[in-house]
């Protein structure tokens, strides 16, 4: 929706009111919900960024807060502010929220900010630091409506009132017993429907998906999607209910799972900030490089190898060129659709045995056609049929193997716990390469010299 | 949980179930969610996952139906069943999940499908129909809560519990004028919380985020993930409430952007099938690699121009590969940081040059790096420091090239309003090659010969 769109007018005009007054600075901020304020965040200075939390209500300016990406550092944010309010903001965010802002900062840094927390909060936010940020636990909420198995109709719902005053939305009922042992949900509309002298225990819905405080968020998404869930229980080992993870958290998620994705599969390390600065990226790809000069000097060995063909027929080198690039693109081609079927899907043996099969004739058919133009090319610039063929066979083997790797690799890392992606077209290309050079010149050196 | 993962036994024991009589295959089934049955067909054949809908009640048929993923082509699974149940399934299954289905078939199938239901439920699938795929319209569900702006607390609730009989789960309650104008919406929290005598437009919260049936699908998830909210009304131009798309629809769609993403990233199109046939994807990557193998002839042109060049110093052709190999990888790696921070904020033009200011530097220092390995593994083989130096510019200038290139394109597409994910690695790859050719061989020419 345009309307719901931040452009670059909202931006000039938050410039603007910068400007000015503090009293026409805060005319301007209230058009904006919190989350448009920490999307314009992300285009102002530190200075401005304090100036406007300070303008703010707590509770807008927590929100805020909250809703800062992790890149824009709102732990930093935090640590800028006078305590007091800093201490106001934290006690107003939702645990969770806090703990995973908290999480970024120094331990001293920890310490220092929690120790200005009331008692509660405190011991709460401590509680969910302890979780793996990227697990249930570390994703969390621990306000949520609770209300117990034995309460009747009517004081069920005084009780969902009651607890709902501290939260924003509430999304599922969670029924326990006295023991906090969780029980199930119940619907609020059948709730609404039940009779008023009925019984919670009867209207219970028990059979749920729920999750413990160690299962990653990977899972805890793929469950809440498939069960089309607005939030999931997190259970103690004892069935005690310890909090609830939402779809929203679950957005977040996917977004980073698909940031993930990509840098792994394109050779970058997956925890390089995306707007991070020189340093994190040089520290983050260096290695990868690295690795890919190793394999690098193994495919230039191969060419060494054949240096005396080459010298012979030095026009080998131009299509050397071309048959290893083709086979390293139609690799990525094999391996991007290959290492994105295996996150969406569990396949079985026969279907991966498919896949392979499947890519094998894909690199065949691809590799014989582009091998078939680089065949007429050479017709036309070597008049050399014999050339011409070397050429063509080089260049459908090389897609063949192309295809085989590209498929095989992920499977076969999957089948043996480890990330698909990690199979990045660094290294299926370097793969490629050497296996391009070796069926170009090899084949040369028998059928040309 | 483990306990909500499908595993090899589940798997097993549908086959064996299937071997057996219906009693206890239906015996089996009722264990089973009607998502993770969905799950179950993805490696069930046609005839198995018919007689398996057959055996379920309409009401699970139908969410298994709306729950099998697109690739596993319930359409088809429709067409095979007979007529009557069909229509049974289609006239339980909400309405936008129908539509999508219908979407897949052919004109004529999707008429005969429709004539055989119900009026209102025919023209409703229709309406449906008539949006694109991708747009909100597409994703809207037209069944949800809606209460009148003037019934007061006690009927309003009676009416939420009336229409919430049809649906499943309600989320959101929207709030509309006689004339069916949207008013905004009703938090239940604050609905039970309100005395007896009040009256909806006491309650309702206008400002809320909306979209028009046309807006882009990516739009409508990025809306609902930076508002937090379930599910986000759909408003004709006369602010009529047309429909509601929902967070699991999101979730969805956020799953098929991802795909999109890594299949262009690496010059696949988007449009190809993951678990699709082989000519599908010679279909949908044959294009992309005749693009690169066009790209790849100025390369081997490059280095047919060179040729005395190598044919002088043999050994430039190994450090040839090296050099653009790396240059490829280098640019990968700048080009999937660049997309995808592209894809999650939008950059001011400052924070492009920024970018592009960052690639450079890491250009360099990764280029220098790698290229001092070379440098002295030069020294050791060829004992000649001029083709060491040689080597060493040629790398690190490669490696800028390769920074700025996979930072400029992408940002430069997204500012003539193309897809910035087009950049492929497939044209930023050639590109390196062809410059680092041009770098070395150009070099080598001047300062070896």
């Amino acid at each position: 929706m345009q309307s719901f769109e931040l452009d670059k007018t909202d931006f000039s005009r938050i410039k603007n009111a910068l400007n000015s007054d503090n009293a026409s600075l805060q005319a301007v901020l209230s058009e904006y919900h919190a989350s448009e304020i920490a999307i314009l965040f992300e285009r102002l200075s530190d200075e401005d960024r304090q100036r406007i939390i300070n303008l703010l209500s707590v509770e807008i300016a927590s929100e805020v807060i909250s809703e800062m990406h992790e890149e824009t550092h709102p732990e930093e944010l935090l640590l800028m502010l006078h305590p007091d309010k800093r201490t106001e903001i934290v006690e107003e965010l939702d645990y969770d929220d806090a703990a995973d802002i908290i999480a970024q900062l120094e331990v001293e840094e920890q310490q220092e900010l929690l120790d200005d927390l009331s008692e509660d909060d405190a011991s709460n936010i401590r509680n969910l630091l302890s979780y793996q940020e990227d697990t249930a636990g570390g994703l969390m909420n621990t306000e949520f409506i609770r209300i117990n198995l034995n309460l009747t109709k009517k004081d069920a719902i005084d009780e969902i009132i009651r607890q709902s005053e501290e939260m924003e939305e509430f999304y599922t009922i969670y029924v326990i017993d006295d023991a906090n042992i969780f029980q199930g949900i119940v619907s609020l509309k059948d709730l609404l429907k039940a009779k008023g002298n009925v019984n919670i225990s009867e209207l219970v819905k028990a059979e749920v998906a729920w999750v413990s405080p160690d299962t990653d968020q990977e899972e805890v998404a793929r469950l809440i999607s498939q069960y089309n869930i607005t939030s999931i229980p997190v259970l103690a080992e004892d069935m005690r209910l310890l909090g609830r993870v939402t779809f929203d958290d679950v957005i977040d998620v996917l977004e980073d799972e698909n940031t993930e994705d990509i840098l792994k599969i394109s050779g970058v390390s997956e925890d390089e900030e995306l707007s991070g600065n020189w340093r994190e990226a040089v520290k983050s790809r260096l290695p990868w490089l690295i690795i890919n000069l190793a394999t690098a000097f193994l495919a230039s060995a191969v060419v060494r190898f054949y240096e005396p063909t080459l010298a012979k027929i030095a026009v080998l080198t131009a299509y050397m060129t071309i048959i290893a690039g083709m086979g390293g693109n139609a690799a990525t081609q094999a391996l991007a659709v290959t290492v994105r079927r295996i996150s969406l899907y569990d396949l079985t043996d026969h279907q991966a045995y498919r896949t392979v099969l499947k890519e094998f004739t894909v690199g065949m058919i691809n590799g014989a056609a582009t091998g078939l133009i680089v065949l007429v090319f050479s017709l036309i610039f070597d008049s050399n049929p014999l050339m011409g063929l070397v050429i063509f066979l080089a260049m459908t083997g090389n897609l063949v193997v192309a295809g085989i790797a590209g498929a095989a690799i992920p499977l076969l890392l999957k089948r043996v716990g480890i990330d698909p992606a990690i199979a990045s077209s660094i290294i299926i290309t370097t793969f490629t390469d050497i296996f391009g050079f070796f069926l170009l010149l090899g084949l040369a050196s028998r059928l040309l010299l």
